[in-house]
């Protein structure tokens, strides 16, 4: 039986408050200290003055056993070191936040008895670079979720806390301990022999369900054969199919799932041979293969939705995934910066069937290695793979972020990776593991509409890669998510102020990124007020995604990836690459991907954003497939400009393969030499009603287009 | 005590045969059916009749074991499936050529029994390709060394037989059964710690002495200090310091030696950012750091000194070592394609301060990783880690050679290499590991003077590799080697015959590699003599591993490395890119690398190796230093044209930093209008008496130059 308790906690000034466990302490500690509304202009600053306290959290244990029984204190979460005390002594030590507790008190421990966790100061590197936003490399010997140390676009706010369930638990002499199913599945996946492996000193019934809930297995081997499984699939590929399973003893009851499916990451078509002498090695494999099936992936990179990681919830998880999913997204880069998801997450993926790129705690930092911290990834890494590969969902495991960048300094040779690349070989071996991203052949970036001289048109239409798992086109935040936490005398104009500058407006990377003024300001001048240049905005990252992830889906099979940084974000920003907008609102530009990512959907290459009076207007048509199904459509191609719609062309595309791409007629058509709106609409629609529109700009001839940003980025 | 053992064979046909151990089967058989000289023309082929058999080792045992003495069967290397019989029944099996046997035969077995060891036919794995000279993919299930399966420049014999040594070994209780120091070095390398991990049933009292032969510690304790100790040190770069150890028990001795010195793999300078976005990874770590010095690294590649594994010896690696130390290099890749030497190769290495790149058996396949095959590579990596790691010669392991490549098939996700990454960590954690060569920014070929219309010139003064850790230039074989292996009748012209094909003259690659008539055909027109065939194509090789090796060095430090494709050879070839002709016969290129490689030496980067009469000749000059001495030379630089030597400048270097260099002046000669003399000679001296001359081709301005090949290697 679980008790949860009743928690207090105090920090350095001796102040005791009410502890939400699962919680964050510094949340707890603002809350009893009436700080108000964090989001609100600069408040996140006042969390300095606590940054480099320790804390105490407590409880007069509260629980009842029956004879027989064993005690335990559960801890899923400690983050990040502490020591536990009962009645005053310290009677357990850790460090790392994703290694549970189970501590045995059976004998040791009654009801009203003291039960403290003393929480160590925050791990702090010494002589780590200190920005504005940012210490990640202060995060560059320990195994917490480096985000929490400062990124540009989350403040530094290292969480400390029982950021997961803690609990007594008494269990009976028949309780289930642990009980993970694992499967092996014959060549061609018509057989899965399936096998538990239980901790449990009583006899355990297993029964097993199929997706459907017929029974299909019951009896106390653990191990049986599964004749022709369904299998799992990702969005889009087919059903996510689900077996259940429970086991069952005298006293106690566990259950799950199991997924029936097989992925690999194998090497991109066409980039398997380099030419010429000297010749060095092909690309990175980067094509996931699921159930044998060769499949683009779209989707995005998934961060911490809250900046206090112990008020994630499944509900928070819950709300991102599905639009995830109706974005009709298939993977999601859970992103090292932010560490592991709590197990909610991966439950909600398997069944909405997400895929899942599941990275290691390490990002952007050179984590050297040190012996310490090399024996606490090892115990961190070690929990993390006990406890997470029982979903199907993952589809494989990678090292961290762009490691293997000038601003990480990581390479083979880091022992860290040496060390995960093992740990994955000898407990998940059916599972890919790749050291980093980007790697040969993929690649991060741009983040900007404009950079280098170049508009997103151009710079990805000239692009070659095997993957893309970051690019990113910022938008400014909704007007009223600003008004929360922008005063109002700052709002319009924007300008450099504390409170744009705490929510990532200014100085959060380069100059005025997130905001990107410059940018909006060279191809729209001055707004008039905060709403029209929000629209602007929306409008660039709408169209600017559109373009990247529509032209990384005429790439398959040698790009055989795309994944915008970023889809969600843990507060409110000023401006943001995000699609999703705190907690969970959807930006324009999430509509606009949702309908770039459909399963089949026509498309164009248009070479560039910006067209002047007279030009030649070019754009080359498409029919994307990514579904397991052919598909066969009467396409009709027409431009408005200047406020007029023309029909330019139509186009039947004949049978398009399953999985495959058709490419159609290129159209050419002469601008006018006036531009009287500056809304050029290219539409491509098909017979059976899919649309896809491409809203570019549209100047005279002589207008000066103003330097649009020398952001490189 | 050891007792050596009189062995006899017999195979398929019944027929009895004394064998050698160590040695190979196929050589004792050939040899007692009198087939002669099998280098001469193809007698080669004959060894394809008994290619499938399975063979049987004989001996009446011969020891004498006092009263409480254990009896042993020791078998340094049995290659490769096989089983042990003693009076008949199988007392042990192995697959498996690198893992020592060591069976225990007290109380059951007796001086005069029969102890029989069966060999299995030779690994292959069905479906494997075959070609003309070649069947590597038949090795691709095994862990055999590859190139005895035939590869361009050796026959297909699939080895097998008792490889290494094999014998009573005889025991009193306090024998020394394992005997492995183990050390680590503080941060500065100014303190070691030793402790030695002992087998032994009595008392073992250690001696060691420094490289001066003093006692340094003298114990029972199985570890000690040594504060300030001399370093291990590759040629050029300082002494190769070893220290002796030995343990001592009543009855037992062992020794060895002790190198203290650190090594690793960094990123090169230079290499480390990748500019602009989409970003990509940059490339991976390939400069070898030697005690806390980056250094150049220049060698060669090793391969297998016979065609059979079983008759190589103790003196045939050192003649051949000390070849590499003469030619100025610091380091040997013993390439995976022939698997890891014997012991003495490394004790060779460790004594004259030769660095080691050392491989497992992994080449040019996709070993994709059965189970069978994953467990005997585990064992067998296990077994080569355990018994090498002790050398400090070995600077870091690879999976095996060109595995990320088109022929061959494997990537980041292959299990084999995931194991062996692991392997490496567990054992020797030490030392780096790359999974193979090339990685991303290194590069393997050219291997022909000429091709895709360019020389080796052009190529490499365009390339900006990290490392060239292979590149080859082929030469014809001695005329005194041709004589033996090559009948009169046949030798000139040289012609696609039997035995010309037989020593890979022709079809051994593309058309007619490894003679490469067409290229010097192309510059010289049809030859007169085999003689003068000869020496151009040891013109070509000399002046283009100049070229290539002096690229290299001169685009230190971005890049670190240069090795040529190869060293030696394992037989008489028609033609090779080896430097040392079979069996130790150095060839001219041979002196040429010797003076490229010097630790200073002047250089001059020229553009191309054929220069027309009349065309504006120019030649950067060079200063090159890779010791860890500064230099100050005065150089002269004349050219010699049409017979006549004329000085074009002179260059005082300056002080030339320490594992530096310095470019000098660039020289710029119009050409005279007539070509009188075909070589064209740029000579760079210095006033100490150092010299080095590119021999170049001059010719006519109207000559038609012959199409110098169509080769694209």
């Amino acid at each position: 039986m679980r008790f949860d308790q009743t928690w207090t906690a105090v920090g350095k000034d001796g102040f005791e408050f009410s502890a939400s466990v699962p919680g964050t302490i510094q949340s707890d500690y603002a809350k009893a200290r009436n700080w108000g509304d964090i989001q609100y202009a600069d408040t996140v600053y006042r969390f300095d003055e606590i940054e480099d306290w320790d804390w105490t959290y407590r409880t007069k244990l509260d629980f009842s056993a029956e004879v027989g029984e064993q005690v335990f204190f559960v801890a899923e979460g400690i983050d990040y070191r502490f020591d536990i005390l009962l009645n005053g002594a310290v009677i357990y030590s850790q460090e790392g936040m994703y290694t549970p507790v189970k501590l045995d008190l059976t004998d040791r421990a009654k009801a009203g008895d003291l039960l403290e966790v003393y929480l160590y100061p925050r791990p702090w590197r010494e002589g780590a670079l200190v920005g504005d936003h940012a210490a990640r490399s202060a995060a560059d010997e320990s195994c917490k979720a480096p985000v929490t140390y400062g990124w540009d676009w989350n403040p530094r706010l290292v969480n400390l806390g029982i950021w997961q369930d803690a609990y007594i638990l008494t269990c009976k002499p028949e309780h289930i301990h642990a009980c993970e199913p694992f499967y092996t599945l014959n060549e061609d996946r018509t057989r899965a022999e399936v096998r538990f492996e239980t901790e449990c000193q009583g006899l355990v019934t297993y029964t097993v369900t199929d997706p459907d809930g017929m029974v299909i297995y019951e009896g106390t081997k653990p191990s049986f054969t599964v004749e022709n499984p369904r299998l799992w699939w990702c969005n889009g590929q087919g059903e996510p199919a689900l077996y259940r399973w429970t086991a069952k003893s005298a006293s106690d009851e566990k259950s799950g799932n199991i997924g029936f499916r097989t992925v690999k990451l194998v090497r991109n078509v066409g980039a398997d041979n380099v030419h010429g002498y000297p010749k060095s090695r092909y690309p990175a494999p980067i094509t996931v293969e699921l159930n044998g099936r060769r499949i683009f992936v779209k989707g995005s990179n998934f961060v911490n939705p809250e900046i206090f990681f112990g008020e994630i919830t499944e509900a928070r998880y819950e709300e991102q995934i599905l639009l995830v999913k109706e974005a009709n997204m298939n993977l999601l880069r859970v992103w090292g910066g932010a560490g592991v998801c709590k197990k909610s997450f991966y439950e909600i993926c398997d069944r909405e069937g997400i895929l899942v790129w599941q990275e290691f705690m390490l990002a952007c930092n050179n984590y050297i290695g040190t012996p310490h911290y090399l024996r606490i990834l090892e115990q961190e890494a070690t929990s993390i793979l006990k406890s997470l590969r029982r979903y199907p969902s993952i589809a494989f495991w990678c090292g961290g972020n762009e490691l293997f960048n000038a601003w990480s300094g990581m390479d083979e040779q880091s022992m860290a990776l040496r060390l995960l690349n093992k740990l994955c070989y000898d407990l998940d071996p059916s599972r890919p593991f790749m050291m980093t991203a980007p790697l040969e052949g993929m690649a991060h970036g741009s983040y900007t509409f404009f950079s280098e001289g170049k508009d997103v048109f151009q710079r990805f239409n000239a692009c070659r890669n095997t993957a893309y798992s970051e690019f990113g086109v910022p938008s400014i935040s909704p007007v009223e998510s600003l008004k929360r936490v922008i005063p109002e005398e700052e709002r319009f104009p924007m300008r450099e102020t504390d409170a744009w500058t705490a929510h990532h407006g200014y100085h959060a990377w380069v100059g005025d990124t997130w905001l990107c003024n410059e940018i909006y300001d060279g191809y729209f001048g001055k707004p008039e007020s905060l709403e029209e240049r929000v629209e602007q905005s929306n409008w660039l990252q709408s169209v600017g995604y559109q373009a990247i992830f529509e032209e990384a889906r005429r790439q398959w099979p040698h790009c055989s990836m795309a994944l915008n940084w970023c889809l969600n974000e843990p507060w409110i920003t000023a401006g943001n690459n995000s699609l999703i907008a705190y907690p969970n609102l959807p930006k324009p530009a999430f509509y606009a991907v949702k309908n770039s990512l459909a399963g089949q959907v026509p498309s164009a290459r248009v070479e560039k954003f910006l067209w002047k009076a007279g030009e030649m207007f070019a754009a080359e048509v498409w029919y994307l497939n990514d579904l397991p199904k052919t598909a066969e459509e009467e396409l009709t191609i027409s431009l408005t400009v200047n406020g007029e719609t023309q029909e330019l062309l139509r186009w039947s595309t004949g049978t398009v393969g399953e999985n495959q791409n058709k490419l159609g007629p290129t159209v050419h058509v002469q601008l006018p030499d006036e531009a009287l709106d500056p809304s050029l609409i290219l539409t491509v629609t098909t017979a059976s009603g899919k649309s896809n529109s491409y809203r570019l700009l549209f100047v005279g001839k002589k207008q000066t287009v103003r330097k649009a940003a020398t952001m490189n980025v």
